[in-house]
């Protein structure tokens, strides 16, 4: 029943943001490996996203982390990335590592740090400003480890006047995204642990701040799919930070440990308009794979997220619905696991040959010579990374 | 720096709500257990019931399940409540033991499943008038079990539609208190599973709809009192459903299986005002053990919420603020657990010496020679209970 | 690379026992909803079992559960079962539906209760005698719901004790396969609540003990796969229960909740040689859906676990460890992505129609007219089930 | 019943052997913050172990970690140690923090990397054959992040190998002992990832290989206190790593984060003779405390331990067993309950008295000066710490 030239068009219309920081080397608490011919500096990493996009066709956004991306010049940053044909994304403000944010940054029992984090919060919108980028997307390492350590409501205090005063700078088409997470690095509360927070803080700011579901930030047995449908059906839903996880924040590439879940959240996003440009969903990832070649991680990311949705696009609704009225248990499920047990790898190959594209992106990076040319180019100078 | 005093007139005036069905037979999807003495019927509930009242003096108030508790005049149960010196709580309404809710209540695809929960839910609040009850508490067993079975956000649809035609329902005096849950009958989608959803449709409703936090409905790793100082915070806290579990909704005695989480959760209510009556914040038990007598665990539930609370009274709060503010973790920590390792027991025997009750009520409802008697009378008829 | 007709052969071979209580009605705590045409005896039970067997030419084996299953003369239940193409599989023993069990069974502190549960095990043997089953499957509800309600390592003495016991009585080609669970019904210990238990508990006992793997007994975040090939390292993976879950042990179809999950599981009995019938896995479904139509929810368990298999059977060993031993980590977890994302559905049609079987099992039931048939023609008597 | 005098003679004679990486800089993966006077080599650290014990009067004993505690020579630092009242523990070895582990060490698919690898391993043997250290503890980082990445059962066979080896270089009155962890940091499969897989291993190897419970390394829900008394019972215990956690291994002070659960772990020691010196179970610190000063923070952890084993000791073992016998549930857990509601900080004031200590260690250790000296000398060099 599907029209599958209209799954095609939307497979194509597809934008899928990739994180600046995917590039650079990362770790875990216990090690950061290096590897060979990672960026030295964002324009590096704005070099390796372009063959992200040149492979997969659907990537021509990149999420910027400041201050890991901190340039003199940002007007020509975003100038570099529009002659590779990409465009700058949300920026990331970082406000967890640097000594005075031992305690948290816009939620500190002091002032003074408080206000330190802020101005950081303001200066990434004059960021925003000169980029052309739409979302400030904010994520805070704020909590406690310690029962008693500070007070809950006081530290939510705290925080809503810092989102006031950065939300009162947001330009007119400018958004902020707030993002929740469980735990980690703060181990007994978190102060934007879970998505009511984050809606309700984005409830009383106003419409221009959003709500950010990152898969990786639920506690165990959390059904995102739900969470999506929900903030959809109240159009709070910002935007999508992709990896995989199989016990905590593991930030996988996407779809790796758990493609059904990938799935079924894109199923929701399908069904509940979450793809039309005015609902103003940003589909971006955010993973911190260590082990693996960075490049080929992003794209097979990429490509995982391209699979979960041609499923998605295929799931046959007018007969999902009509077993689902029915009370059809059986045949309601059947109808979605029959749009997942199909194999869109021949339709995503076709698809790309369609766009010109290699249909096969891996092979095509591969072919490509970039990850030659990087390991011998980039020698000396500092590797980009994120660890403490 | 604590007023003893204060302390014991809060524990004095505490109200722990117990439910009727805490005093029937219960059990797993296992085995309910039957136990010898049982109630069968309400009025026998309440009997029990005014037990537990007698033997800690905080336990007035008795919670109903309808149509557990279905009698054919609810004023001469109100009455007979009140000779026990009992008043009659919230009415819990079950939409959830009937073949016609396979697929769910109020949320049922079918329009006629869900125009006879709303009537089941609406026939509750004529109950609340005849017993003067304030509060009419919703859990709704309402959800999905696979992937694809209904319609996640046509769901709310549902659930938004019979909610608000519910409140409109409701008198001057009345409030709608509504629980979430994680998951439990529903394996794969529940129609209110977190706070955040709860809160939301609360909000929505207006000033006389409030959340309710069971303490056994949470995903594993929740903090629930942060979630106990958002809604205070929000003034969005109705209830509490007192319970406890190591794994899932065990709904064991309360504070049996952690009881410095319940500290910290009563140290939240202190911290924001959440015993102040103008909050009408609920202070509700729902349990449903099923291996051990049932009045004396009931007895010890109420006792281990009064020695929370007591240890959360006794929580310096001026030494706590003032290491709070000066970032000082280990010794704001130490404020906290310096009231938590107090033992609080020798407190709460001088309130009830105060109170002419005997200080120690599991003892004084072992010489109270009522279980002998119930044992003995209570023969023949159907025993109270809840299993399928 | 894969050798096809290997893989067809692979899976005509394969046999899925279905359990007896699959048939039945089932629920939660909260409800048992009864659904029509349920069987009413272990006659019926084998017959409904047989449907699955004719729609999916794969389940000719069937568990039994005593006392559900109760006859007067097993060896006409065999000859029943004969009749129908089918085989009586492991006798799963119940000890914990009657009022004795409230504190366990073969641990209980009372030894009279702990003989009457050894007395049910042995008898479960002797009726292993008659049915000519090979397995007495062992599932204990036995724990404690608070701590300190009974001695952890008494228990564990009284569990070896009887296991001890039942373990002589076994004759030459019998077995003792041992099932661990984490939590439900008890809520604080489980006497057997993981593998390393019933591991250390089957090494004492001999080579006629082994483990069996519930899919859904673990822990949040438990790596099943692993346990299953350090099992079969071991040599101690006696058997499967199949089955599903989000959140604890939802008991849902096989494959419904992470088919990636059942893929993992399945590719490592194929890496280990756990299909080798030498190895005697039992690979048998244990589920308790209770709102779909119960055939076809026991078919659409089988077809998962076939398709499961299939892609287990596709992946290319040779290149995987190949890519796994130059450390090619995105090399190697492409190949098995390549197996788990080939659409099996074309490969077992071929299969089914090569056996004679409609291609389509769920079609074919539907098309046999059985589910009119009982609807109509088993009125009257007790539906069987396994409600408190 | 309890007798008082015989509590504190096991007090005073209670052994916490306290990590030397417990005194220097440590972080989550977002940052590790640095703190003033931390020290800058063994020695130092040694120096800071000193004032633990002497605030305290029952950690005379130190962990090692290799290379982390690199010196010249072994035999001048267990000298130093004993200059100091203190005793050298166990020798960790560290097998990930080289970029060679990146895909693991002893378990790594490159026979040169196990042989690196193994070589640590014997060579931290060496390491106590000079410091007169008894256990060398193995905790391996090994495992893999994405399905099909390497082989499980070929792992466990490398794995096997290489403990073989080092098995037979232990001298005869030193053992091994082998953690286990859930997780982190491999995010799909860990080589040894629960108590089971620890338990085979020791059991091949033989009566000098026992397990190590880390009380941070379990599943959501796992019970750990059933573990210990499962592993006294076989005699497979052979330390602790105590700290405490909210969600995953977060590292905090020991019984911080649940001391009814820190409790109930010291109940089964006490109760399966585990505080008997010929079961020779070590009970060690493991903390990775990042944000409150390093110190006061192991100080306040050994006083946790102090404080379980107190209230494990005061269990009233004659009555609580009578209840149990009794299957008295309420009974018996109310026994447990009274220990654990107890004071005990008069108690072990008295103990430190009779010892000569201050009565309270944290004021001990602040009127020391120990602190402000610290501060001023150690100025310059490099702080130790294990970040990245």
């Amino acid at each position: 029943m599907t029209d599958l030239s209209a799954v095609k068009a939307a497979l194509k219309a597809q934008e899928i943001e990739t994180p600046s920081w995917g590039y650079g080397n990362s770790g875990t608490r216990f090690k950061v490996f290096a590897q060979e011919g990672v960026p030295r500096d964002p324009f590096e990493k704005l070099e390796d996203a372009a063959q992200v996009h040149a492979a997969t066709g659907v990537a021509p956004r990149v999420s910027l982390h400041i201050p890991w991306d901190t340039v003199d010049d940002y007007a020509a940053l975003a100038a570099f990335a529009a002659d590779r044909g990409l465009v700058l994304g949300a920026v990331n403000s970082n406000t967890f590592q640097d000594d005075d944010y031992r305690l948290g940054s816009v939620a500190h029992p002091d002032p003074k740090v408080r206000r330190k984090a802020v101005d950081h919060l303001l200066r990434c919108v004059d960021i925003m400003d000169a980029t052309g980028s739409r979302d400030l997307k904010l994520w805070f390492a704020d909590g406690t480890n310690y029962p008693g350590q500070d007070d809950i409501s006081g530290r939510q205090d705290r925080l809503a006047e810092a989102l006031d005063e950065v939300y009162a700078r947001l330009g007119e088409d400018q958004r902020m995204v707030l993002e929740y997470k469980l735990f980690e690095p703060a181990f007994y509360t978190t102060d934007v642990p879970d998505w009511g927070t984050s809606y309700a803080h984005c409830l009383r700011l106003g419409p221009k701040a959003k709500v950010v579901v990152d898969t990786g930030h639920h506690a165990p047995g959390t059904n995102i799919e739900f969470i999506v449908a929900f903030l959809l059906r109240e159009d709070k839903l910002g935007a999508f930070d992709f990896n995989s996880r199989f016990y905590a924040d593991d930030d996988l590439m996407a779809g790796a440990a758990d493609p059904f879940q990938l799935f079924r959240i894109l199923h929701e996003v399908v069904r509940n308009g979450g793809f039309a440009p005015e609902r103003g969903v940003a589909f971006m990832l955010d993973q911190c794979h260590n082990i693996e070649a960075k490049i080929p991680a992003v794209i097979r990311s990429v490509m995982n997220v391209q699979e979960a949705t041609a499923k998605a696009l295929l799931v046959d609704s007018a007969a999902l619905a009509a077993a689902q009225q029915a009370g059809d248990v059986l045949g309601a499920n059947a109808v979605l696991m029959d749009a997942y047990n199909t194999d869109v790898r021949p339709l995503l190959r076709e698809v790309r040959e369609e766009q010109g594209l290699n249909p096969d992106p891996v092979a095509g990076y591969a072919a490509s010579g970039w990850q030659q040319r990087i390991v011998a180019e980039r020698v000396g100078g500092a590797q980009a990374g994120w660890g403490a």
